[in-house]
């Protein structure tokens, strides 16, 4: 069992520090290649390594991949085939995730995510919460995810003091 | 044994520049301040803001969470209440997603998340993809998404180069 050590208070957080999070997208096989693809288009993702399953299944006609690594503006998405495969981490369809991505230039960045086959769902509007206080827009791109285009949220400061 | 592949090649990024990325995650009305509280717990996040929704329904005995931006490491993540109203941005059940943590004690992380309510899925082994090629725990938190808890992935940086 683990002890959470405190130094600063009741509900302060765990000793354990972490350094990256990566949201990892899942998508089903073999569109991991094509959503990559996808990424890099609409939102000028830029691919750092890809791994392939080791195991080429018979029954699939391309390669799988098992985790591509992205990076999108400062941070790192990972993409991967769906495979159920026991020697795989990715055992379940977790696929359709929502994300936040900041840009100055909403209206381009709607307009390239769409171009590249993302489809609008709204028109680009006021948010109101803490993420998009900003002006925000919405698309679903091909892989069951959507992503919610803001300009960075400058209330922010406000709220949290 | 995995491929490994270099993706740095011709596809280039569109102009528009991204300066943040924040996954989304959404629970269930109204679990959304029980998930920020076990985010905390369980992974030490730091809420950073919290707007909550402007009406409350009468069905709901407690305020709803529009929005609740959590700091994770270098990383954002926001938190909300599933809400089914034409005035917030989301709409629709998107409930489970994957994310990769980075942490040099993958142990303890997955000890204190345990501790704090989320299910550890099988052992603590080696991980042999683009994210996760170091020690890699997985845990499945209460609401629906799941963690792999990885030792930074040294070899990476080889990878890239």
């Amino acid at each position: 069992m683990a002890e959470v050590e405190n130094g600063r208070g009741a509900e302060k957080a765990p000793a354990v520090a972490f350094t990256a999070l990566k949201p990892w997208l899942v998508v089903d096989a073999p569109k991991a290649s094509d959503a990559v693809q996808f990424y890099k288009t609409a939102f000028g993702a830029e691919e750092v390594s890809r791994v392939m399953h080791p195991k080429r299944k018979a029954e699939h006609e391309l390669p799988l991949v098992l985790s591509a690594e992205l990076k999108l503006g400062s941070a790192t998405i990972v993409v991967s085939d769906l495979i159920n495969d026991s020697s795989a981490p990715v055992k379940t369809a977790v696929t359709g995730g929502m994300f936040c991505l900041e840009t100055e230039d909403v209206e381009s960045a709607v307009a390239t995510a769409v171009t590249a086959g993302a489809a609008a769902e709204g028109e680009i509007s006021e948010g109101d919460g803490a993420c998009c206080s900003g002006r925000v827009g919405k698309v679903k791109d091909p892989y069951g995810n959507i992503w919610l285009i803001c300009s960075p949220p400058k209330k922010c400061a406000d709220v949290a003091a």
